[in-house]
C-alpha cells in the first residue's frame, strides 16, 4: 500500500489565508469501498473558489470542516477500481482533494483522453474553468458579433478562455490584468487590448480600449474594478458575476457605489456557478477541445512542484501572484 | 385664447430639490401646429423618475434644460386638434409637462376611456406606474405561485400594483413602507405582511415575514434596504431594479456591501424602464383594467390642489412624504 500525504484544515482563516490554516498528515493510502475508485493524483488544481470553502459563511456548497482533507479537483490515474466503469490505468479528473491518493465514488469521476490534450488541461481550459467561461459567456453574456467584451483576471484560468471564446465568436475583446508581463501575454492570446489595473487610471485606459463602451463584462474580481466597469457599461449590457476575488480575503466588504448604472442602463447582472449547466458539459467539452485542437485556444499554466507547496500556491493565487492557471504537480 | 401657467427649470439642484429650482411663468396658451393637439390638462402626475430629469448626469433620456417646461405626464381633454385621430372633448394622457395647456404631437397621445375608470387612474395603476409594475414583475421577476415577492415603497404608485398583481398571481407578498399608517394601508390591499422600515430591525422583521426567504424583490428605493434584502434572497432569485429613490437626492452614492450575495445565490439583477415593452402596452392595459373592474386592484391617490403646488409635491415625494400615487389636480 503506497504512502499518502494530505493537507487537512487546521483552522479557519480570519481575513487572509495563511499556511498555518492547514496541516499536512501522512497515512497509508486508503482502500476503495464497493463503487469507489482509488486515484493516484498527478495534478492538483488551485482555484479562487477554494477561499469560499474555508469559511463558515453560507456559500455555494458546504465548506470544509476542521480536520477534513482540503477539497480540490485533481487529474490522475486509476490505481484500483471497485466500480464497473473504471479500470487501473484510466486517466480521470476527480474531486480527490489536496492529497496524493484519494478514494472517490465512480459517479464523481470524469474519464479524460490524455492523448488529445495534456492531462493537466482537463483541470483548466478543458475542465471546470473552461466550462465556466463557456457557459457564463454564452448563456448570461450572450455576446453578439461586433460587441465589446471585457474580462477581468484576464490571464487567469477562466479569463484566458473567456477572451479567446469571445474572439472566436466575433467580438472585440479587452482584458484587465495586473502588470505589464501579464498584459503582454493576454495580448499575445489575440485579445484586442489589455489594460493594466496596477498602472495609470483604469477608467481612462478602459474608455480608450472600449471606444463603443462595454456590452458584456465577465467579472472575476469585484471591488473598485467593478465600479469602474459600471461607469462604462452600455444600454442593455450584461455582467456575468463569476467571481469577486478582491472580496474573498477581506473582513469587510467593498461597497459598490455605481449600482445606479444597473438601473440607468438596464443592465442584467447575474451570478453564476458552472454546476447549473451540468447536463450540458459535453457541449462545452467538445467546443473547447475543438478550439484547442485548432490552435485557437492557447493556455498558460503556472506550475508548483510538490503537494507541500499547495497552501502557498492558494495564498499566492488569492493575491493575484499566479500567472496562468495555477496547478500543483504531485508526481 | 386661455391663459397658460407653466413651471420651468430655473436651476439644477445640487443634492435635494428645492422650490427655487423652478420658476412659474404665465403666457397665452400655445396654438397647435399641423399634426399637434392642444390639451387642457386636468391632472399632473408626479413621479420619482423626474429627479433624474433634473440632472446633467447620463440617465434614461435627455434631462430638462434650463428654461424649459418641466416634463411630466398629464391627463386631460383635447381643446383643439390638428391631428386626424383626435377631436375636441377626447380624454387623453399626454407628456404635456408641468403646465395647464400643452401642445403635443398626436403620436404622443394615448386616448383613454374615462367611463371605465377615473381619469386620474390612467396616470397611475392604469398608466405608466401600473405598466411598470406589470412588465417588471412579469418579465424580470417571473414569480411562480407560492414564491415570496417583496416590494419596497409598497404604498407608492408602482408598489401598490406590484403587490396586488403578485397576489393575483398566487404569491406570498410582503411590502416595505415607512410608518404604521402606510403599513396598515398596504396590508388592507391584501398583502400578506408589510414591514415598517422606520421601526425596529428591518432584517429581523423581514426574515420573520419571509420564512422561506425572498424569491423576487421589486426594488424602488436602494440604499441600506437593498443591502438588507440581498441578505435574504434565495438561490436563483430575481431583483427588479425599478428605482433607487434613496440615491436620487444624494450627492454621494450609497455603497452596496452585499453584492457578493449575487454571486453566492446566483441572483439575476436587472434594471428596467417600462418603455422597453412599449409594443406590449395594450396587454398590460387590459390586464390592469380587468383587475380594477373586478375590484382586485385598489389604489390610493395623494392629491394636491393647483399647479402652484407641483414643486412642493415632487420634493415631498422624493422624501417619501406622499401616501399613494402623487397627483396634482389642475382644474
Amino acid at each position: 500500500m503506497p504512502q499518502n500525504k494530505a493537507w487537512t484544515l487546521a483552522s479557519f482563516p480570519a481575513g487572509a489565508v495563511t499556511e498555518s490554516n492547514f496541516k499536512l498528515i501522512e497515512s497509508p493510502a486508503p482502500s476503495p469501498k464497493e463503487g469507489e475508485v482509488l486515484v493516484k493524483s498527478l495534478w492538483l488544481s488551485l482555484d479562487p473558489y477554494m477561499r469560499g470553502r474555508l469559511s463558515q459563511q453560507k456559500s455555494y456548497v458546504k465548506g470544509v470542516e476542521l480536520g477534513e482533507v482540503m477539497t480540490g479537483e485533481t487529474a490522475g490515474e486509476v490505481v484500483e477500481s471497485r466500480h464497473p466503469r473504471f479500470k487501473p490505468g484510466d486517466t480521470v479528473t476527480a474531486p480527490a482533494g489536496w492529497q496524493l491518493y484519494g478514494c472517490v465514488k465512480g459517479e464523481m469521476l470524469t474519464r479524460v483522453d490524455a492523448s488529445r490534450a495534456p492531462l493537466s488541461y482537463y483541470l483548466g481550459c478543458l475542465g471546470m474553468p473552461g466550462r465556466t467561461a463557456y457557459f457564463g459567456l454564452k448563456e448570461i453574456g450572450a455576446p453578439k458579433p461586433g460587441e465589446t467584451v471585457v474580462v477581468s483576471a484576464a490571464s487567469g484560468a477562466v479569463g484566458m478562455v473567456v477572451g479567446q471564446l469571445a474572439k472566436a465568436w466575433g467580438c472585440r475583446v479587452v482584458g484587465i490584468a495586473g502588470g505589464k508581463e501579464k498584459c503582454d501575454y493576454v495580448r499575445s492570446l489575440g485579445f484586442d487590448a489589455c489594460v493594466d489595473y496596477k498602472s495609470g487610471d483604469l477608467y481612462v485606459s478602459l474608455k480608450e480600449a472600449c471606444p463603443k463602451g462595454v456590452d458584456v463584462y465577465f467579472e472575476n474580481v469585484g471591488g473598485p474594478i467593478l465600479d469602474t466597469l459600471l461607469r462604462l457599461m452600455n444600454l442593455r449590457s450584461r455582467i456575468i458575476v463569476c467571481g469577486l476575488i478582491s472580496d474573498y480575503n477581506s473582513t469587510e466588504s467593498y461597497g459598490v457605489k455605481m449600482f445606479r448604472s444597473i438601473l440607468v442602463n438596464r443592465i442584467k447582472v447575474q451570478g453564476m456557478i458552472v454546476f447549473d449547466w451540468q447536463e450540458r458539459y459535453p457541449e462545452a467539452n467538445q467546443a473547447l477541445l475543438e478550439l484547442v485542437a485548432a490552435g485557437k485556444l492557447k493556455y498558460r499554466e503556472s506550475i508548483l512542484e510538490g503537494l507541500e507547496r499547495a497552501p502557498r500556491g492558494l495564498i499566492g493565487l488569492l493575491k493575484g501572484e499566479n500567472f496562468g492557471k495555477q496547478l500543483v504537480k504531485l508526481a
